[in-house]
C-alpha cells in the first residue's frame, strides 16, 4: 500500500496526422483524470496536411491501478485521432542488452553510468563475442555471455543471442562497438529497438575502418553517430551524432584513440534518450524531445 | 479582404503558478475558437507549487478580426488562472532600435541578419555616441542619431534617447556594444526591453576590460554573454552565452579580435529570440524556448 | 630611409623529405644573418622517410634590402636539403580576388572582416554572375565585375575572369558561394589558389544541394567545409571544417539559412589562415599550423 | 643490450628570456649530437625582451648511455643562455598519486584511460578520505590508502598523505574531486606537481558550490577548469578549461549531473599533457604546447 502514497510519473509518447483539436482533447482527458502536466513537446511536419509528435510528461495521484485505468480509458482517443501511441510508467525500468567486441570503451561508459545511477535501466546480460571484457563486466554484477561468431555459426550464435534476448525480456539493445553485421532475421525481430555507435559522422564514412577513410581524407574534424539499426548498413534513423577536432597531427591511430571520446559520450546521450522515451522515430529519421 | 484568405499565426507566452489544469483550460479555448496549435513548449519548476512557463504558436483560421476577439476572450481564462501572459500576431514586426559605440561587430551582424531577411523586426533606428558608422548605417537606409555622451550631459543626452525611442515607438533597445553606463532612470523605463551583449563569460570578468582580465588570469577560452539590462551592472538576466577557444598566444588584442566573432553571434542568438517571443523573465533568470 | 628603421617580419615556409639536420641548418643560417625567431611549427609523418613541414616567422634587423639577400642566399640551404620552399614579407599584402553568386553571407563576413583590420590583404576585385550585391560590393570601394554566365558563353565567361585576375596579378581567389563550376582549364592556372566553401560537412553531402540531403538524412549537425579547389568536385585538400547543431524542427530552408553561419565562419577562418602562410598543402591535404 | 637497438624519444622543455640565437644554438647541439628533432613548438611573449618557451621532441640513436651524456653536455648551453630547462625520456613513465573523495567520476576516467593505454603512467597509489571507491581501485591492481581527514586530525592526515607520497616516489598528484583544502604546507611541497578539477569554468564561481552557483546566475553554460594547485583556492595556473550548454530545466542537482561529463574530459585533458611534458607554468599561467 505504501505505493499509493507517492504520484506516478507518466510518459506519452504520440504521432498522427495533424488536425485541430488533438493537443485539446489529451490534454482535457488527462485533466480530467486528474494527471498534472509536468512536460510537454510537440512538433509538427506541417499544420497542413503533415505528421504531428507529441511528448508528454504527466503525475497522476497515488492512487491504486489509476495508470492501467488511465491506459486502458486512453484508446478511446487514439482511436478517434489515429494515433500511435506508447504510454509508459517512468520509475519502471526498461530492460537493456549490451553487445561488445573488443574495444571496451562504450561499454564502460554505459556501465559507469548506470552505477552512477544516470542510466535508469536493468541490464540483465552483456553479450560479446570475445572474452577480453567479461571480467570488468561481472565485476558489476551483470552475467556475461560469450558467443564466439564464425562465417559458419553465424546463424546459430545469433540464435543463441536472440534467445538470451528474449527469455530475459529485453526492452532493447545497444551494440557498443560490436564488430558483427547483425543480420536481417536479427534486426526485424527487434524494430528500433537496437541501438548502434558508428564511429563517423554519417553519412560520410560509412563502413568499415572510418578512422583509416577520415585520415586519409584529410577531415578536420572527426565523429560519431547513435542510431537505429536496420538492414541497411550504417543507414538507420539517427539519433544523436557528435565530433571532435583533429588536424594533421594525427595518424589513424590518435583518431581512433581520440574518437573513442566522442564514440562514447554520443552513444551515452542517445541511450539516455531512449530510455527516457524522448525519441519518435518516423520514416528514416528520429524526433528527440531533449 | 486579401489579408482574410491566410491564416493567421499567433504566439501566446504565459506564466503563473503551477496547478493543474492550465494546458487543458487553455488548449481546449484555443480549440474552440479554431485555432490549430503548431508548436508548444512548457516548463515547470516544481509542478507542486512552482512557476508554470509556456510559449505556444498557434494558427487562426483567415476570418476578419478574428486574434482581437480572441485576445479579448483570453482574458477570462487568464483571471481564473492568474496568468501574467502576451498573446502577439508572428508576423507583426516589433520595432527595434540599437545602441552602438565605436566598435561596430555587432551592429553589422545585426543589420546584415535583418536585411538577409533573419531578423523580422523594424529597425527606426541607431542611436551612438561616435559618428563612425553613421555613414554604413545609413546605406542601409536606417536613421542614425548622433548623441554624444560626456560626464556633464550624461543626463540631457539620455533624455534625448528616451525621447527617440517613445517617439518612434519602439519595442525594445539592443545595446551592441554601447559603452555607456546607462542611468536607474533610463533602465526602468524599459523593464526587460534593453538586451546588452557583455564580452565575458558572466560573472566571470564584470565590469570593463573583461578581454585583459581574461589575459591576466589565463583561461583558455573566453566568452560572451547576452543579458537584459538591470541596475545591477552585468548582472541582468542572461539570455544566451557561449565560448571561443583561446590559448597562450593571444594577447590581449588578440582575445579583443577573436573575441567579435562570439559577442556578435551570441548577441544575434538572443536577439533573434527575443523577436520571436522566445523569452520569459522570471526573477533574474530567463526561460528561452528555443 | 624610414623603412629601415622598424624590423621586418618573414614567413618561411618548408616542405622536404624528412631527415636529421634540417632545423639546425636552417635556424643557424637565420642566426647567422641576424634574424630572430619568433614563431616555429614543424610537423613530421614519420621522422623516418616521412615528410617534414615547418613554418617560421622572423623578424628580421631593419637593413635595407635584407630581405631579398636573405631570400638568396637560402637558395642554398634549399638546394642541399631539396626543400620546396616559400619566403615572404608579413607586411606584404598578399591580393585576393572574391567571386560570388547571389547569396551574400560569405562575401560580406570577408568584406567586414578585410574592412576591420582582420584580413590583411588587398581586394582588387569581386567577379560575380549576378548584380545584386554589386552596390554593397562598391560601397567598400571594391571594383565589382558581373560576368553572367550561360551554358553557351561559359568558356568565354571563364576566360573573361582569367584575364581580370592575371591583370590585376590576383594571389588567390575565394570562391564565396560562387554557384559555378569551374572547368580543369581554369582550375589548373590556378593550383592551390582557389578556395572553396561547401556547405556542408564532407565528405559526407557531396554536390548539389547539400541541405536537402540533410533534410533527407536526418542529421543532428550541419556542416561546412573550405578546401582548395581541383578538378575533382569537392575533393580537394581540406583546409578547415565546423558544425552547427541541428534537430527534427529544422526545414530544408531553415538548415539553409542556420548553416549561414557556419559557413561564413569556416571560410573566413580558412582564408586568414591562407593569408598568413600557415597551410601548407601536401597530396590531398593539407597541414594547417594555426 | 636490447634497449640500444631502439631510438630513444627524448622531450626538452626551455624557457629563459628571449633572444637572438637559441633556437640555433639548440637545434645545432642536437644534431651534433645525432639528434633527429621529430617535433618542435615555441611561444614568444614579445621577441624584444619578452619570454621564450621552446618545447622539443626528438629522437636520439640507440646508443648506449647516449641520453645521459646529451643531458650532461647540454648545461653548458643552458648556462649561457640562462635557461629554465627540463629534458625527460618520453618511454619513461611519471609516478602519479590520484586523491579522491565520494565522487567516482574524476577517478574512473583516469584508470580508465590508464588501463586502456592512453594515460603513460604508472599509479602507485590513491588516497581518499572516503572508502567507498576502495574496491573499484584495487580492482585495476592500485594500492587504496583511505586516510579519514577531520578538523584536529587534518595536520596528521596531511603528514600521512606526504609520506606516502614521498616514499612512493611520486611525480605529481591529481586531485579528482578531492573535497579537503590542501594546507599550505602540502602545497608548497609540491609546487607545480598537483593538478586540480574545479567544476565551475573559473574565475566564475570561486570556491564551493559552484553548480548551486550556477544555477542561482541562470548562466546557459556550465563549465570546469583543470589547474595548477597554489595556496590561492582555485587561482592557480589554468591548463585547461571546458563547457557545456545548459538551459532552464536543468535543476542543480542535473547541473551537476551533466557537470561530470566536462570536469572528467576536462582534467583528463590537462593530465595528459602534463603526462607528455607539454605545459609549462610561467607567472600564475600556463603555456601548452597541443
Amino acid at each position: 500500500m505504501l505505493k499509493e502514497t507517492t504520484t506516478k510519473r507518466v510518459r506519452l509518447l504520440v504521432s498522427c496526422k495533424d488536425r485541430a483539436g488533438i493537443v485539446s482533447a489529451i490534454s482535457t482527458f488527462l485533466y480530467n483524470h486528474g494527471a498534472n502536466i509536468v512536460q510537454s513537446d510537440q512538433y509538427s511536419t506541417d499544420p497542413i496536411g503533415g505528421m504531428f509528435f507529441m511528448r508528454i510528461e504527466f503525475d497522476l495521484p497515488p492512487k491504486k491501478s489509476s495508470f492501467e485505468k488511465l491506459k486502458e480509458e486512453f484508446i478511446e482517443i487514439a482511436e478517434n485521432f489515429y494515433l500511435d501511441w506508447k504510454m509508459s510508467l517512468a520509475n519502471q525500468k526498461k530492460k537493456m542488452a549490451i553487445f561488445v567486441s573488443k574495444e571496451d570503451h562504450c561499454l564502460m561508459e554505459l556501465l559507469w553510468k548506470w552505477k552512477a545511477g544516470e542510466l535508469n535501466v536493468d541490464i540483465p546480460l552483456v553479450i560479446s563475442n570475445h572474452t577480453n571484457n567479461q571480467q570488468a563486466v561481472e565485476a558489476y554484477g551483470i552475467p556475461y555471455h560469450y558467443i564466439p561468431v564464425t562465417k559458419d555459426t553465424k546463424q546459430q550464435s545469433e540464435q543463441k543471442a536472440i534467445n538470451l534476448i528474449k527469455e530475459a525480456n529485453i526492452d532493447f539493445s545497444v551494440l557498443a562497438r560490436y564488430m558483427q553485421i547483425l543480420s536481417p532475421t536479427f534486426v526485424q525481430a527487434f524494430p528500433h529497438q537496437i541501438i548502434n555507435i558508428h564511429h563517423s559522422f554519417l553519412p560520410a564514412f560509412i563502413g568499415a575502418n572510418p578512422y583509416a577513410k577520415a585520415f586519409e581524407r584529410g577531415v578536420k574534424l572527426i565523429g560519431a553517430t547513435a542510431h537505429y539499426v536496420t538492414n541497411d548498413l550504417d543507414e538507420g534513423p539517427i539519433i544523436e551524432q557528435d565530433v571532435l577536432r583533429a588536424n594533421h597531427r594525427y595518424s589513424t591511430e590518435q583518431l581512433r584513440v581520440a574518437g573513442r571520446n566522442v564514440e562514447r559520450i554520443t552513444l551515452a546521450r542517445a541511450v539516455q534518450w531512449h530510455i527516457n522515451d524522448q525519441v519518435i522515430v518516423y520514416g528514416n529519421k528520429t524526433v528527440v524531445f531533449s
